[in-house]
């Protein structure tokens, strides 16, 4: 949102902005983007469609901000004073976080539509993948400190050890669609500290 | 398709399931299963719908077969003698694969698709995920009996390894919705042989 727009925004009220909200998240997991329309989101938010139009200029523009304010996509940074507890905290994280199939599949979803859509990729990057990876550099950059990772560690290729394996299994649908059960994390966690250490210059 | 079917199958003209085939695909890659209508295969198939209703009876069915024939989920398994030797291939066909944006926009459109729709779930991951998994569990059985990872390898977890590590990078996606740049494969190979080792029951 512009700073032009900021005034205009102020003066819009809050519960029919979370309202809308609440109803965009509804129908991007029961339709997904594409089949997602404005009239069903002001349905769904018993609003008329003029008060969406106040808030955002189009389809994308809405769900660009709803993306970028989404509190679950959010990663906290583990800082326990060791890599494996560090690991098993964001594995934990993780697991918790792909409980939630509506979740699973909006991510899914919009990771799909990011593919051709330049604005959706740029607003679904900075707002899921980015706190996963941002997350799992300072985790590294400590344990790298702490002597507990090598100093030539290829942290390109770490990062993706550790983002690869943490969500591999969240990733894995069984063939009715619904998703594997997770592993041991503690087994989970042993594998992912032993690729870590294999991630050298 | 059933048995009861085969018979008005064969009297099908094989290059008009050809040319819609092909249109198929073209319409996932560009518009993705949700926004695709038969009008638009139909159109670039430079076919009548009744062409496509005669072999398929809906949007549903025609993907489901479409993607259970696509040549491209195959993934070859291999047999070079040793792990590493195997690992590397599987690396290197995975890379290639990526490399056709077409192919990983269309996988990533119908695993999306496949969270809200169960008949594509099940074609999605007979065609994509079995493959992949079937090529992993024969190289790992290979490599137990040859003595060159534990007998107690959990095998489960080792597949997971074995393709979250090698399909984790053509998954991220660039803030600009590109593919990131591969990794030197050798550096991948080392840490995925690390990484497998360390998966005991």
């Amino acid at each position: 949102m512009g700073e032009a727009n900021r005034p205009r925004q102020a003066q819009l009220r809050e519960h029919v902005t979370d309202a809308i909200t609440s109803a965009v998240v509804d129908e991007l997991v029961e339709s997904g983007f594409a089949r997602m329309s404005m009239d069903a989101v002001a349905r769904r938010a018993r609003v008329g469609k003029a008060a969406i139009y106040r808030r955002w200029s189009s389809k994308q523009d809405m769900v660009e901000h709803v993306v970028a304010e989404l509190g679950w996509t959010s990663v906290p940074v583990p800082d326990n004073g060791t890599l494996a507890d560090d690991v098993t905290a964001y594995v934990t994280h993780a697991t918790a976080f792909r409980e939630d199939l509506r979740v699973t599949r909006v991510i899914a979803d919009l990771g799909a539509e990011a593919m051709r859509n330049p604005g959706l990729a740029r607003s679904f990057y900075d707002a899921l993948r980015e706190p996963r990876r941002a997350a799992g550099t300072a985790m590294l950059r400590k344990a790298i400190e702490r002597g507990e990772l090598p100093a030539d560690l290829d942290t390109d290729l770490a990062l993706d050890c550790l983002v690869g394996l943490t969500y591999a299994r969240p990733q894995t649908l069984t063939a009715s669609g619904g998703l594997a059960d997770p592993y041991p994390s503690q087994r989970l966690v042993e594998v992912i500290l032993t690729a870590l250490a294999a991630c050298r210059r």
